[in-house]
């Protein structure tokens, strides 16, 4: 991204300003970004036309100039976007961490994946184009670092309470947090690089390595409170 | 690709037929197919020229059309270099499996890993953008599945050997050899999207959680016959 369209894109209110046309701007620029995020992770940004983009879109390709000086600034605002989705996913964890015993919580997080799994992939994918394309946006890098950070910490607290109650074996915390994230990082991949593979039934494996290797069985764990956390977070599996 | 483009490379002898100007055209066409992956990989399809490729590998562009018909054959044949050249490392595992013990072949094969490390991360990013782009070249398909199966067979082949002789605890030795897979993936996706995580570090991390979980810590394990077995590896890493 040359530094002309960077100045552009920070130099604008962004896609949240009421439209030209009334209506909720907020809602149908969110609208507009998950229509990118999705065609950007399906054929690539160069294969990504802004055209083909409104007419998912449903709008009118010089709606979307309105907003984003070029198709640049609106991948870098697509990137964001789901960044943001996810790391407000990851936000509303809160309420859970603080009434739900720690095995509940990262049972909660492992449920939230499986149904996140499709715009996490696109997520990733973007991520992984962002970085090949050598592009460094300080808003950027620091909201890929904020999600993994998040990640990591909600993952961390869970296994240091569960620790600390006795509902889990003594392991190196931070270490295992790291490593859970990462394999679903990997998972993802294989996802994307073998269609055949199954991402909810690997990220259900994973789930279940994780409570063995804490030394809580599945089924030692208490399973009521999941089930009932579980019909507050809507389906999004596509 | 079009289907002009596909069969434009199936038609054509490929990069190794004799040169124009002599000299001994395999390794050139390796060099070049060389510097092609390492762009591809740094900057994405998009942004990787054919003029930028012929300069990095110091030929005319000439020289390279004479070879591809177009850049996009040139991707395929740069993704199809990677993945074989990540195989014939497997290959050359065949050797050590029937003379080292089975942890002996599981350690070669990290080492291998980490030394292999920055083309193993281009060889992954080319296919996330190959698999992005919607891309279905049956050559190339065949080629990925071989390069995760032999991965796979060759992990479970140690495992599974490693139970027979006492030297690991019983464990589900398909599961763990594809969750092995998939954790090194995930690991080279961590170095890809942020660049502080140390990718050799993290595959000695799990090369330990991996002899951890197969109840053969690594001070257990009679090192010997790893430390000489090293020396045959050439040191690649950049």
């Amino acid at each position: 991204m040359s530094k002309r369209n960077v100045r552009a894109l920070k130099g604008r209110p962004g896609p949240l300003r009421k439209g030209a046309n009334g209506g909720e701007p907020r809602v149908r620029a969110a609208d507009m970004l998950s229509h990118a995020l999705g065609l950007f992770a399906e054929v690539g940004f160069a294969n990504a036309t802004v055209k083909a983009i409104a007419k998912a879109a449903g709008v009118n390709p010089a709606l979307i100039y309105y907003y984003y000086a070029n198709k640049e600034a609106l991948f870098v605002e697509a990137l964001r976007y789901a960044i943001n989705m996810a790391i407000e996913g990851q936000d509303g964890m809160g309420i859970i961490e603080r009434t739900a015993d720690p095995a509940a919580v990262i049972r909660f997080w492992f449920e939230k994946n499986r149904q996140l799994a499709s715009p996490l992939s696109q997520m990733l994918k973007l991520m992984i184009e962002y970085r090949t394309a050598g592009r460094r946006i300080p808003a950027v890098e620091k909201l890929i670092s904020q999600f993994y950070d998040a990640e990591v910490l909600l993952l961390a607290r869970a296994i240091r309470r569960g620790i600390k109650i006795g509902q889990f074996r003594r392991v190196d915390v931070d270490r295992t947090a790291i490593f859970v994230s990462t394999h679903l990082d990997g998972l993802v991949v294989s996802a994307t690089v073998r269609p055949a593979v199954n991402m909810a039934r690997s990220i259900s494996h994973l789930e279940r390595v994780l409570f063995d290797y804490l030394g809580a069985a599945a089924e030692a764990v208490p399973s009521a409170p999941v089930g009932r956390l579980q019909h507050t977070v809507p389906a999004t599996r596509s």
